[in-house]
């Protein structure tokens, strides 16, 4: 395990600072297409190898999620080892602040799973490479609300490329997972003609489908949603959703879902183009948060961060014909534009100006 | 092994670039003195491991070194990963220098083993957080001069304390390698009336002492030369020169060299104490070369480095007494000096201007 032998990235950087306990590691996967973008987390984990493994994945996965998602911005994350009930700090954040600002703009953080509006807000105390800041200070606030209309974008996409119309009009769509993305993605769909079937771990958000949209029909739990007769299925929940299990057992003609890293393993990928299931990447369609969160380094703005986001939907119809076109899954045709992109771009800051 | 379960470093940062074929890591252990300095060294190490430990291990050692040289500077090193025979190019070194000048001037590098001033001529195209360059560019030549003169202030501390005058006169000196140091060091021990035994592996640098100094005595290897009736034992080669065989068959009672991590392993500092042998610990003497190096930053001035290098004999001192006063070995002396002075200057930034 290590950061040369395991990962191909441009800079890993550790800090620590020992009056407060900041043991934090900032992955930079790629700077081709601007700083490197991606939020922090902060975890238990188990060892420093694990932590370092997350950063190295999560990071590389920002690179080609902020490359598609058409944003002048390389891939980043940072994670930070300890428990934040327990270390959570001003002195721990403003010393990862100025660890941030030591790297010039070469990174930007933002919120992850751990951190939240208000830490970002005291490590911007320190460093000015900070998005995903409260509304106060110039913040987007909530992001689920882009990254679910991202996902409707895609799902539009793929409904196109499936059935010709960009409609979910009296299609049945299951929806895993009705957290804050989940609930905004209920209202696109309900609004747009959909016929929606959901389902959530929570006896709360039920309680909130049933009193909000009570034509949603709800199910007992996710395997029960996978086996019903649906046409799309979003899984807005915990990653893995598409793993050997599920897709055989899966009657949906569409995957299209907010949740973060869906195929389980590779080789998923091809499992669903055998079922021909078409399947619309998940980093791709799940950017319009990033794409929010990007908008304030220019001074926030809804409106044109909308209208980024809009552009999940071209973005994913161009995908799903190049997987046609290339006879490859949907998810390999995804790297290879984030990859083309990535190299195309990059290579413009030859010409010197 | 990792950053966070073996060191206590600030920073470490690993930077790669695929298409030169850049593998290094920058390892900050302290800016608490002010911008960490350490060089560069260019090796194949066996695995990342090993590459991780060895700049670990050296950037904690200049942290040590640059804090008792009174220096304004932290401790820094780092490590390129390849064999600079098959990779060393201009974009490789040009990629590291990018990567230097990334962190915005809390590190500064220099020449180490691999690396020479022609190479800091080409990293300083992308940074200006370089030195030891070449004298065309305003560097500061050979360091060897100061360090050799740096031994000599530490070693006449060491005559003083033992014998109380701060002279070599009549004194007989070991000085085991006669590399570029040890040929400095003998020329000053014969201008101040001592008597020189030497020794060195290679037949050049004997040959070289005979036609340039006559009256130098020249035994066969380092062995003789510690069992001989010599008073200072100046180890100027490698590293591990006072180690469970050496230090119980030393005749000196003194031990003042240039090379760099005398003391085999922790303990001995111990069992020279026990056999009555002073010693001036190395990172302290041999200090006069990243003095050199290090006036390079605000323009080159020889006689102002030299002035500096000079006070190694006042801080030998220092810690000798020091070790007398507390009852403890120089070399742990010596790390609670730096120690100290890194916390109290360090300190000093928390008063605003």
């Amino acid at each position: 395990m290590g950061v040369f032998t395991d990962g191909s990235h441009e800079q890993v950087v550790f800090c620590q600072d020992r009056a407060s306990g900041l043991k934090a590691i900032i992955g930079i996967y790629s700077t081709a297409l601007g700083p490197a973008l991606g939020g922090t987390r902060f975890y238990p984990y188990a060892s420093e190898e694990e932590a370092l493994h997350d950063v190295l994945d999560l990071s590389r996965g920002m690179a080609y999620k902020n490359a598609l998602a058409g944003l002048d911005l390389g891939g980043g994350k940072a994670v930070i080892w300890g428990d934040p009930d327990q270390i959570k700090s001003e002195q721990l954040l403003r010393a990862y602040g100025r660890f941030v600002q030591s790297l010039g703009g070469r990174y930007y953080t933002a919120c992850d799973v751990g951190t939240y509006v208000q830490d970002m807000d005291v490590v911007a105390r320190e460093t000015k490479y900070v998005t995903g800041r409260s509304v106060e200070y110039g913040g987007a606030g909530d992001s689920s609300i882009l990254t679910a209309w991202g996902v409707f974008q895609g799902m539009r996409a793929a409904a196109e490329h499936r059935w010709g119309t960009p409609s979910l009009k009296g299609k049945r769509v299951g929806v895993a997972g009705l957290g804050k993305v989940g609930k905004y993605l209920v209202a696109h769909l309900i609004e747009d003609g959909a016929e929606v079937v959901a389902t959530d771990v929570s006896p709360k958000a039920l309680e909130w489908a049933k009193a909000t949209y009570p034509q949603v029909g709800l199910v007992a739990d996710a395997t029960t949603l996978i086996t019903s007769d649906i046409d799309v299925y979003a899984p807005c929940a915990l990653g893995g959703a598409l793993n050997d299990d599920t897709v055989p057992a899966l009657r949906a003609q569409i995957v299209a879902g907010a949740a973060n890293n869906q195929l389980a393993h590779s080789g998923i990928e091809k499992l669903l183009v055998d079922r021909g299931i078409l399947y619309a990447p998940d980093y791709l369609v799940n950017s319009g948060g990033v794409i929010q969160v990007a908008d304030e380094i220019d001074g926030f703005n809804f409106d044109r961060a909308k209208l980024r986001a809009t552009k999940i939907y071209d973005t994913t119809k161009r995908i799903l014909e190049l997987a046609d076109t290339e006879g490859i899954s949907p998810a390999s045709a995804a790297d290879r534009l984030a990859e083309q992109r990535m190299a195309e771009v990059g290579r413009l800051r030859t010409i010197r100006i």
